[in-house]
């Protein structure tokens, strides 16, 4: 028989198991805090009906999607998750409860041109709160970020807030109403691009030298929080634009709910060159970078918006969330080592009986670890010590228990401890209680 | 513009929040079950190279997967997480450690025809062990089986086991081996087939009415596991198949193991009737049933096989693995109404401010009870009171907090109990652990 070579398509990342526990590990924490405040599960379909799910999509979109033919149903893999959850929310109207607080932990699929770091399958880690137009929530998402990327514990990090009514509104008073969605997505461009291009690009648009200048000086308003939100209230006494006003007054609360909240100002900040490229956004916007660590980009971004599902349903559903491109920045923090691999098995300790004749005793054994809460593996090969300890030693166990005939004989267990090599013999009974006392530090 | 109605394809699942709730409690069960003892996560991608993945299957498979082409790829979804694993073990050979213990949690599709209780998209829960020769492996997976099922709470259950080597053992000696596989797939329908259909079956193979009644009577052998491991001894002394001896030596030891785990005879039992279809399997094989349910089939399958990954390496791989296939499960759980949706939301308290000038204090006061491991949602929605309780009695909260102006000035805060109706005003300090004390139970 000829051998079939084993691989998998280019941009689809699969991992090693001391790779996948870490993961996890990340996978597990976004979930617990998503959980902790009270964002309920919801999981849609990996294929939709492309008449459904591609709606609103362009030409981009169309490109980049894995779509095809099953019989009767022309069905496309689910790029993200903002579209169906339009879908779900539209269609479960009626049996959900508003506002709908929602999280959802899934892989998305786009067939791009794969590099690295840019994947064709990946995980997304979204939370939207559906219905509410309160904006004590848009305050809540940087918290939520917060607790995640602090429990990540992958160094500093900052939520960068605007407001897209700030940002319309100073084009619309500049007399740029009619380009908003072009000016805003150059400005989104700006750390990308040099100064030159951008100003090139504005010109492009028609903006005069003044208009620029204008807009310039505008973006790069900095300093604290308060100097800000002075500054752009001082704007606004002379801006004609209502928007301008009623976006200056949002982030002004915004900020104020997030200190309610207990955040530290260190870990916020108001930054109006975030536009965010998606044209859906109509208030606050989000983007989170890692302080030592800009060239990665935003690790985290979201924004409200006015509509979630106008394609499916004539109720007004305005929302707010962020996602989490978890595969991209798992692949970032491992490259800039702020993830190491500290485990490779699922257990925390290994029992092996040295001969077949223990492995009742050594069964009896890990099970009693398990009931004490110690995940325990059980290695029963019929291999000599040497082998067996070779087997420990590679998997990465600190603590192994052997289990011999002597020990049998004297109730005993032998530990052995792989990284100082150190062998102990220990009444049975004690084994429990010591390996919790090392293990669950 | 013009609405798409928004649905879904048939065959897919999709949960409203509270089921989706019951649905991620039971993978977290198992999940934690699986790490417990020792099996460590690994994940695959949903599209493999169809020429990797279909080098096996028959043209039964063909017809059910959802296969296309993109761009130079011809790719297929995953349609089981076995075939994926024989391709992962190849493909990561030299950097794995074997006894290579994994779990996976994950999705597969199948384009068949959906029916009540039989999806397209469904989620499978695999474990399995390859490189490992150990009869202890094999007591082992009835040990997590009955883990898993216990702590679900879905009523009583028996893990049923045989081995392949005593049926077709059996077979040979009966002078069946040229045919032994047709038998044991008629041997495998005789739950789901007429008594009639059953001797007309393995007629149609050349069977004479005296192989029939032998095989029959044999299958039919019942009793304790002691009475059935002793007639298997029996037979085996005047049996001239090595394998049958062979196979019985494996069950009796498996039987004996399982039993030094200190599992329950009630909770497993020596079944001849079991063959599982799956042509791989060459030892040990499991099926469990819930007892009072025997309809649904079995709920967990599985079983020992010779060589997992022959059509990718040379190296030889036995193991021996069980699987859960969880969406079709937790379909008939809830069929048989062993599944409740006793949660609707993700956080166990809701706290309300009453009117906006509480905000800032409702803020904090949910801060503080997250911090004490209550999963807490906060909801500032501006609604007059009635509405606001609609909410949380909607939603299924038992308490709900209210913070108003008087309650500001004393310092404390309305607690209300959606279940009795009762109200409670109580000091804001002594909030925490009055509600702890009521909710974590």
């Amino acid at each position: 028989m000829s051998l079939v070579k084993p691989r998998i398509p280019s941009g689809f990342p699969e991992y090693l198991p001391a790779e996948q526990i870490e993961f996890n590990r990340l996978v597990n924490i976004v979930r617990r805090v998503y959980e902790e405040y009270g964002f309920s599960p919801i999981d849609t379909p990996d294929l939709e009906l492309s008449e459904v799910l591609l709606t609103k999509s362009g030409g981009e979109t169309e490109q980049q999607i894995y779509r095809f033919i099953k019989g009767s149903n022309d069905l496309t893999m689910r790029f993200d998750l903002t579209v169906p959850l339009a879908r779900y929310v539209a269609q479960h109207e009626s049996e959900l409860i508003f506002p709908f607080r929602r999280y959802h932990i899934g892989k998305v699929h786009r067939g791009e041109r794969a590099q690295a770091g840019r994947f064709r399958e990946f995980y997304q880690c979204d939370i939207d709160v559906i219905g509410s137009n309160s904006v004590a929530v848009d305050a809540e998402m940087p918290i939520v970020i917060n607790k995640i990327f602090e429990q990540f514990d992958i160094g500093e990090f900052t939520v960068h807030i605007n407001n897209r009514k700030i940002l319309n509104g100073f084009f619309e008073s500049l007399g740029l109403s009619n380009i908003s969605k072009d000016v805003l997505r150059i400005v989104d461009k700006i750390d990308k691009i040099s100064a030159n291009s951008f100003t090139e690009e504005l010109e492009r648009l028609g903006l005069s030298a003044d208009q620029i200048t204008r807009l310039r000086e505008f973006i790069n308003i900095n300093g604290s929080k308060d100097v800000i939100l002075n500054k752009l209230e001082k704007i606004s006494l002379n801006c004609k634009s209502d928007q301008f006003k009623q976006g200056v007054k949002e982030v002004g609360l915004v900020v104020k709910t997030i200190r309610d909240f207990g955040l530290s100002d260190s870990r916020f900040m108001i930054d109006l060159r975030i536009a965010r490229g998606l044209d859906y956004y109509t208030g606050t916007v989000y983007e989170t970078t890692l302080n030592n660590h800009p060239e990665i980009g935003s690790i985290c971004s979201g924004g409200r918006y006015d509509n979630l599902a106008s394609h499916y349903t004539k109720k007004y559903l305005p929302g707010v969330g962020v996602s989490i491109g978890l595969s991209r920045l798992f692949y970032k923090l491992c490259e800039i080592g702020a993830i190491e691999l500290t485990r490779f098995s699922s257990a925390e300790v290994v029992v092996m009986p040295i001969g077949s004749g223990q492995i009742t005793a050594s069964v009896r054994i890990a099970e009693r670890l398990r009931s004490t809460g110690i995940n325990t593996m059980l290695y029963t090969e019929e291999n000599n010590m040497r082998k067996k300890l070779k087997y420990a030693d590679k998997m990465g166990f600190e603590w192994v228990v052997l289990i011999g005939e002597d020990e049998l004989l004297t109730e005993e267990v032998m530990l052995k401890n792989m990284l100082t090599g150190e062998s102990i013999r220990i009444k049975s009974v004690e084994l429990d209680s010591f390996l919790l006392d090392k293990i669950k530090k």
